[in-house]
This record gives structure tokens, sequence and C-alpha cells, in this order.
């Protein structure tokens, strides 16, 4: 039975049962009472915190500081921003009143006198009451750079949600950052988007490729958005976070403007940039397997995991002697260890508890290794498991878990390598996004075509790559110069 | 002018003018566009951070873990519980609709179709959410205890609203724990109350008086609400921090039940406790004169500022060079440094600027101390300046980052002994009540005597005290028995 509940639908039969099944099965997160929220579930946030640390200590290195802005926004303060509207009216959360009274019948109402004079939004991004903000904070040149990042929730109504990829209510970070020069913003942008890649690829083990989208892919009101796109194990994109070079609409909207080292009044210029909960899903979907969850060292709540195997309660306390020890080199090499001793599970169970949740190292210790002083060492990425003399143990674990750090990135960054190919006809275009992955092909410019692209094919042009193959050519579809290959792929 | 602009209105001419001032001007928080809804700047957000780690650490080793629920509750949800509707329903921001759209006159309206089935409450606390969702995730009493905590940002309408103090959104952490027995739970909510207790004491150095509280200053569906208090220098008392054993109230509202060992079905038993952006307000007045904020070291976003006094760019280089070196050894035994050698302030400037912000010890470098191996140590506490050889500094400035942080606690101790006073006649209780201060007294039990008390003296009960003299005595307003003397005060 226990292992019927831990069983996934493979991969194969259904990659988006698969990962449904996954989320749930390894106590990442769930579906809420609420329409559209989720749960993060302890050990899903865990590893959630585990991100959030090393962000924010990337943007601290990188000069920033943390606040904290209104989880509302006047209703009037969106429209400000012409594109920022458009972008984000159609998806708000309301709220109209302020008050509920209890019904003479039992059960609460909401109380039609305590109606707001102006209705307020629940964020679905920042900018607008943060720019609002910045209009006192700055008067001249000597108050920016303003470089603010804020950890909070924000709500898009999605209709159609899964948990991490798109919910309703998600967790992220927003930075939003204020500049003298033009120069100097577009330079925040592109430093945030390496940050991120940097993450991705260092932490997430996950590789991914920088670019800047094409203007119908851009952030409502913004100039420019870079981003950073990874590709699942589906053979669909996922984009992983983006940065935007803001300009001066922002400033615009809001009357920011500060006075410059000649005296003068000029427009500020902005930058923002976010990753959020989506990059649980990402994670997930970049290394996992039918057994379950693969995490990257780098985000495991505990690395390693060690289980006892016994027949007695004098053989444990054996073993728990020599685990302590274990345990206490471990930890003076800053590895994370648990040592699950509970009774009431067979070992059995444990093992597929812990394969399903991705603990990237298992130790298992029984009655023959006290006897040759040895241990067992599995490791979750390959599968694989041998027998280890405990002497040197603890050095040896370090190595493994910066192998199966390297191992999992090596993987991704080899599925991608073999998932993308690179096209000059439109009609072998349609034949190979069937097939998924990214596509490198020749575009024209412009939104006509991009367009046709996507209705004919659902695909989407992911990135302008900012590196790699920058040479000219003409468009698959029109024939028309292009100035360099764009990433295509299915999104998610 | 800069020293205009850093002036505070002394507490002796307005306490809340005073606190009003030092929040803004010490760049600790602001106003914002939205009624009641603050900005947390990022020097109030880095104190406040210091917090959250120091807190999260704690509850992390005593066994919890963090995990993350809706923003949004069902409005039927709020009246399960009849006592926690009652608390919460005149206080909640209601969202009924999911979308805005755009006017033909221009502007955005609120969709009248996109309107929800059933509004949604903005969280003013979680019990009921979780709750509901606890119900799922226990069965069996193996699946207890539930040991969770949960940072998040709270709603309540509050109509009069101070910075930090009382504001409509708040930043938080609520712990949410379900346990088999009722003493299990009992010992969960007595626990964090002494986590609490010993956060207030040893890092905020605002010494606490622990407590139950009276039936009608009770959370809103606790059993029992235990309380730390601490007495603000105008002689106001601040609620610091509650834990609530809540019975088995929110089990019977969302149906949560365990098979226990014997196989029978049992009420899961539960606590909630939290801490809030308060704490920030109770840090500001405890410790603060007129000169501006003080901070005890261990929440300090920087210990130490350090400026240079120079006449020319060739100084200022043998300087840094200087400030280089003590800045490593510093860094080197944990203390954190901040070198302000921008070159478009006076020093004078930076110590006013330093001072507001309560940095605890600022050295000075210039031109003699070059000359003589010295360094000027200004402590904040104190106000007091001595020059030091550079020799043996960084262990001088780590002793002294320790007297600093039991000096201020030491301070408030005093203050607080020095205004708590024992009587025994109503009549003296209300000549004492308008100095300020505690006042330990006997008390009937009735909730009568209480509201007595409070409508024609503002005081309240702020709690039972768990700890200190327990003797009986008889109610200095009946006359009837009373158990043991009880605090009262005016309270924020």
């Amino acid at each position: 039975m226990a292992k019927e509940l831990k069983e996934l639908t493979p991969r194969s039969e259904s990659y988006s049962q698969w990962y449904q099944d996954l989320v749930i099965k390894a106590d990442l997160a769930e579906s809420s009472a609420v329409r559209g929220c989720m749960v993060i579930k302890p050990y899903g946030y865990a590893i959630w915190e585990k991100m959030q640390r090393i962000l924010d200590d990337m943007f601290k290195e990188t000069g920033h500081m943390n606040a904290y802005f209104p989880l509302f926004i006047p209703k009037s303060f969106l429209s400000r921003e012409a594109d920022h509207v458009e972008g984000f009216a159609k998806e708000c959360a309301v709220v109209t009143h302020y008050r509920l009274k209890t019904n003479p019948e039992g059960g609460v109402v909401v109380d039609p006198e305590a109606r707001l004079e102006e209705e307020l939004i629940v964020r679905p991004t920042s900018e607008t009451i943060i720019w609002n903000t910045y209009k006192n904070w700055i008067q001249s040149h000597r108050d920016l750079p303003i470089l603010v990042n804020q950890w909070a929730n924000v709500v898009r109504w999605e209709m159609r949600t899964r948990l991490f990829l798109r919910t309703a209510e998600f967790l992220w970070q927003e930075g939003h950052t204020a500049h003298a020069t033009c120069e100097e913003a577009v330079a925040e942008a592109r430093q945030m988007l390496e940050v991120y890649a940097t993450f991705a690829e260092k932490y997430m083990a996950m590789p991914v490729t920088k670019g800047v989208k094409t203007a119908s892919e851009r952030f409502a009101g913004a100039v420019d958005t870079y981003t950073i796109e990874a590709l699942m194990q589906d053979g669909k994109a996922l984009q992983s976070g983006t940065s935007h070079f803001l300009g001066q609409n922002f400033a615009k909207a809001f009357d920011v403007t500060f006075t410059n080292k000649e005296g003068e009044r000029e427009l500020v210029w902005a930058t923002s940039w976010g990753v959020s909960t989506r990059l649980m899903g990402a994670l997930i979907m970049s290394h996992s397997d039918d057994n379950g969850l693969v995490l990257p060292p780098k985000l495991a709540p505990f690395q390693v995991v060690i289980v006892p195997i016994y027949r007695s309660q004098e053989q444990l306390d054996l073993i728990s002697a020599k685990v302590k020890e274990i345990m206490a080199k471990l930890k003076a090499r800053g590895i994370s260890v648990k040592y699950d001793d509970a009774d009431n599970r067979k070992p059995g169970w444990k093992f597929a508890e812990y394969e399903l949740k991705g603990v990237p190292v298992r130790l298992a210790m029984g009655g023959r290794d006290l006897e040759n002083g040895t241990i067992e060492v599995a490791r979750r990425d390959t599968l694989t498991k041998e027998t280890m003399p405990l002497d040197g143990i603890d050095a040896h674990i370090e190595t493994l878990l910066n192998d199966i750090q390297e191992n999992i990135f090596k993987k991704a960054f080899d599925y991608r390598e073999a998932h993308t190919v690179t096209v000059d006809t439109y009609d072998e275009f349609k034949e190979k996004i069937e097939e998924g992955g990214f596509i490198l092909a020749h575009w024209d410019g412009t939104a006509e075509t991009e367009a046709l692209i996507k209705n004919e094919t659902k695909a989407t042009i992911r990135c302008i790559p900012l590196n790699g193959d920058q040479t000219p050519g003409v468009c698959m579809v029109t024939g028309k110069p292009s100035r360099q290959r764009v990433l295509f792929a299915r999104a998610y």
C-alpha cells in the first residue's frame, strides 16, 4: 500500500499528470479551498526558502536593499500607464468593501455601508505604487540610484492554474530601481539578468538561454524585457525570470523627476525584475524522474539522509552511535543531514519516501556494515548505490554532492543541446515543433509574422538570444531580411 | 538646514509627535497612498529582517517549519467559529470582483460581470484557512504534532492607524500547531511565549512581563491567550507578542479529528502565536531619545560606522588605508561596519545622521589620530566619546557592543522597575494611573469590575502575571477575594 501511495504516473504516459502527482506526493504544494491559490507545504517551502536566501544574498552583493510596499493599489494608479493597465486590468482581485456584518439569520454578509470610495486592487506587480512612492524620495541626482527589492505575494486572477507554474496568488521578489541615466538603467537590467542566469545554472543546475523579448512578449509598460528561458523535459520552454528596462514610462506616469548636476529637471530612468515560486516548477521539471523529485544538492532542504537497518534495539543503539559520529563530521563540512530512526516505518518505505522527495544522497547502515566498518551510499540522480568504507566517508560525500550538482546540470544541458535545432524553412519548422524543444530560426522582425507562426504552430519567440550566432539571414516565412536567428518553442 | 531637518519634537513636548518624527526622519517607514498602509523603508526593513532571521532560527530550533497558506479566506470560513467572526468581521478587506474593464470614456472600472460567487476576505489571521487545510493532513496520531509557521502580510481595517503600531496591513509571523493532547498544546503555547520573551529581552533589550490575558482581552477563538507586555517610555504598555491555546475550538469548527493509539476518533488540539512589525514600534519606543533612534547592537543593520575627517585627498587616502585594516579586524569578529567616505556631506552632518539612525558605535578618524595612532569612539546610548589607541580597537569594540546591549536593557529594566507600583485602594489606583506605568493590584476576577475600571480610568488588565507575587488578597474595587495581583496599565 505504501508503495502504491507513492507511485507517480509515468512521464511517458502523461507529463502533466506526472507533474501534478509529483508536486502532491512529494509534499511540495497542494490546491487550497480558494480557487487558484495554493498551499505551499513545509517541504516545498523549505526549498523555496533556500532559493530566497541565495537570491537575497546575490541582490545584496549587487548593492540592493529590501523594503516593503502596500499590498493594495488604488484603482486609479493602474490606469496611469496605458500599457500597464492593458496588461493587468483583466486579472485583478478587487477590494470594494472593508467590513462584514452579521446577518440576522446567521452567517455574515458584506456590509453595504462599508464601501470604499475608491476600489483597491490587490497588487499584480508593484510598479505603480512604488513609483508613486519614489516621487517623494527623489529630488536630486544625489538621491539616485535607488536600488530596492521587495519579497512579496502578488495576485493575478488566472483562469487556468497549475501548482507553482500558474497560480492566482504567488510569491516572488520584485526589484525596482531608479537611475539618473538611460545607460545606467540598461546596465542594471542586464546585471540582474546575469544574476538570474547565474542562480539558475549554478544553484538550480538548470541551463538557461538569455535574451530579449519581442515587443509582443514584453512586460506591460517596459521598453525592453530581458528573459532567461529554460527547456523542460517535455520539450516545452519555461520563462524563468525577467528583467525589464522601463525607460521613463513610469517616471512620466507618476511625474518623477530629479535635478541633474547642471541644475535641470529630468525624468528618472527605471528597471524592474522578478522571479517567483514558478521557479519551483522549473526546478521540478528540469531534473525529476518517474521515481520522484531530483534535487540539486545546493537547494535540497537536507542533502543527506541516513537510515538505520536493525533487528534489535541493541543493534540500533550501536548503529546510532556510529551515525552520530558520521553526522558530526558531515555537519563540520557544512553538509545538512537528517537521521531517520523513526520506528513506525520500515527501511523500504523510507527509501521510497526519500527517493520521492529527491534527497541527493541516502546512507544506510545495517548489521553487516557495523561489522565491516562500511556504509551503503545511494545517489538519487543516478539511482546507483555502493558500499563504502566508513573511513573518509565525509570527504567522499562532499565530493559526491559536488558531482551530483554537476551531473544533473550536465544532464539538463545535454538534453537541451540534443533538443535545440536550427531550421531554415517554415515546413521544417512545422515538422520540428511537433517534436518539442528549442528551434533557432530566422524571423523578419514583424509582429505579423510572429502572430502568424503562433497561430499556426502554437510556438512563440521565447527570446532574441543575447549570445550565440548573430549572423543575419532571411525569414523562414516571408523571406525578408532577419538580423539573427531567434529562439522559438512552445511554452508554459 | 541639515540640522533642522533632523530635529525631532522633544518627547517632553509630545511623545506621539516625537515618535512620528523619529519613524519618518530615521527612514524607518512612512505612510502610503493607501489609507492605513505603510511603506517600510530600506533602513527600517533591515531592522525587521534582523528580527525575522533571529526569530526564524528560534522557531526552527524548537522544531517548527515554515509553510505558506492563501492570502484569501472564503467568507463562509470566518463564520465557522463564533467568537472568531465576532472578533474580525468588523475590520475585513473584502474582495468581491476579479476583473477591471476599460471605460469607454477612459479610465478603468470594476467589471460588474466579474463578481465572485463567494466573497473573499483578505486574511486578518489564518486560523480558518489553515484548519480547513489541516483537516486533510491529519488522519492518525502519527500525523501529529504539526508544527508550522508562516511569515505573511495580514490586513485588519483599523480606523486609527500609526506607523508600525497599528496599520491596516502589517507583516507578521503566525505559528499554527496541531496536537494530540491538551497538555502538549498548552506546553507548546507556553514554550512559544518563552521564545518571544527571550527574543524581546536578549535581542530587543526590552524587558517584558509574561502573563495570561483575562477573558475579555483574549484572542477571538482562544481558550487562553498568553502575552508579553512591555512598558514604553511614556508609561504606556505595549502588547508585544501573544501565544494562544485554542483548545479544540478550530478543530470543532473545521471537523478535524485523528485516530488515537486506541483507534478512537478525537478532536485535535491547537495553538497559534504571532509577533508583527508592531515590534518595530516597541523597539523604537523602548530605547530612543530626543536625538533619534537607539538600537541594540544585536538588531542594528550595521553596528559600527566610521567617518573620516580630512582636509585633502592625500589625507583621506591615508585614513582610508587605516580604516580598511580596522574594518577587516572588526569583520573578523563578526561585527558589521560601514565606512562613510562620501564627499558630498560634512562630518557634522554624518554624525547627526548616524545618531538619528541609532548606529550603536561611531568611529571618527582625523589627521591628529593618524599621527597619534588613535581613533575617536562614540557610543550612541550614552552619547559619550573618547579617544582610544588603535591597538586593540577591535577587541575593545566587541566588548563595547556587548556593554551597550546590556546597558540599554538595564536602562529599560530600571525604568520599568521605577514605574511599577503596587496599590491596594482604588483611589490610589486612580491617582497612580495618571502618572503612567504598570500598577499591580488585586481584582475580583469578574468582567464587570474589569470593564468598570477601564471605563473610569482607561486602564486595562494587561495580564495576570505568570511569575512574581502570587499571594491572594481582596479586590481594590469590590473587596471580593482575589487570587493574585494583576498587571494594569493604559496601553497602545
